[in-house]
């Protein structure tokens, strides 16, 4: 058991993968031992809070980069093969579909789907594009982890229930709604929207305006 | 003077833009007021944490929609244009120029950067495509308030100074490697990898894997 508690406060949750990406850039780089003052250092914070989320996490002792590699990938599931789809294949869509770096992850976009029937039969860096049609049947078929959906926001809706009905276990939503994670689903909203506004606010803040 | 302290709590940055927009929808449907209880509501926190979060703000004491809505205008700058520049003009960079929402909140892209020279003189959604290479010179003659960067992590790394020398005041760095703010400049880093890493950790925590 490596996670301690249910729901470890958000802040957290988005503050490992970017102590992860630095790990495996220093372990890329033959770095033998991380500290946590080195760690954060790289992420930004104190060493005193590097600890103190491993610790919540139920952490490695070790500094050791290759045990910290391991127990990263088992605390983020990295470790394990997630089949990927992706539903709307615009330019967003496509973007995700060629980001070949989500594989190292483990990460495999499998298929991706849209309503535009002149997408219909086109593979985008071997991801074929399917009906959206296709969509429920596809799910009957196939085991599928995670769907990101990169439509508009009406479609989303409709997507979603198809998704929840499907057993797709992680949505990442970058159409602009919220849609609510259910108790075998877990939805990640990813408002494009909402990260320019916080660099808008943290510029007001910085030299007012 | 909106802002109490020079900065803020990243989770609290975070979580204005999620205020607003739901501000804006309940606006769009006519609520005349919104309480601190129906805004933790939409937003998925407590009401205790809304009405800190606005204390920590200098919020606005009232609870009128059209207050509020105006209060984070002025606390996010969304009331004053600004002029944004995107560097790179693939799929993700074109994903961002079609997405017209950013005007609503006064943010105006006004040029694409590629160096790929097949793209030059092509418009995406009215939005010229220069090469890369004019970037200086339009820097020079142009005041740019945010460049958002799509480009691989080693072309970033070299625009980067460039913008900086070009007293861009905003980043929204999208490339793969962490870039740094500067007394003038406030760079966000937006890494999709550590967005769904975080999705995937989440799926970990609910059911294991």
């Amino acid at each position: 058991m490596e996670i301690k508690a249910k729901t470890l406060p958000s802040a957290l949750a988005e503050r490992l993968p970017v102590y992860y990406r630095h790990v495996k850039t220093m372990a890329a780089e033959g770095r033998k031992r991380i500290t946590s003052g080195i760690l954060s250092e790289k992420a930004g914070n104190t060493a005193t809070q590097v600890r103190q989320d491993f610790f919540t996490c139920g952490g490695t002792g070790s500094n050791m980069t290759e045990d910290l590699e391991k127990w990263f990938e088992k605390t983020l599931g990295t470790n394990k093969k997630k089949n990927v789809i992706v539903i709307g294949a615009g330019n967003l869509g496509r973007a995700i579909i060629s980001y070949r770096d989500f594989e190292k992850d483990g990460f495999f976009i499998e298929a991706a789907f849209d309503s535009d029937l002149s997408y219909e039969g086109i593979k985008v860096c071997d991801v074929p594009i399917l009906n959206i049609n296709m969509l429920e049947s596809y799910l009957s078929q196939n085991t599928v982890d995670i769907a990101v959906i990169t439509t508009p926001a009406e479609a989303a809706e409709k997507i979603y229930g198809k998704l929840i009905k499907g057993n797709v276990r992680g949505i990442w939503n970058f159409s602009p709604c919220d849609l609510k994670s259910t108790e075998d689903c877990v939805v990640r909203n990813t408002m494009l929207t909402d990260s320019l506004l916080t660099l808008s606010f943290r510029m007001k803040e910085r030299n007012g305006g």
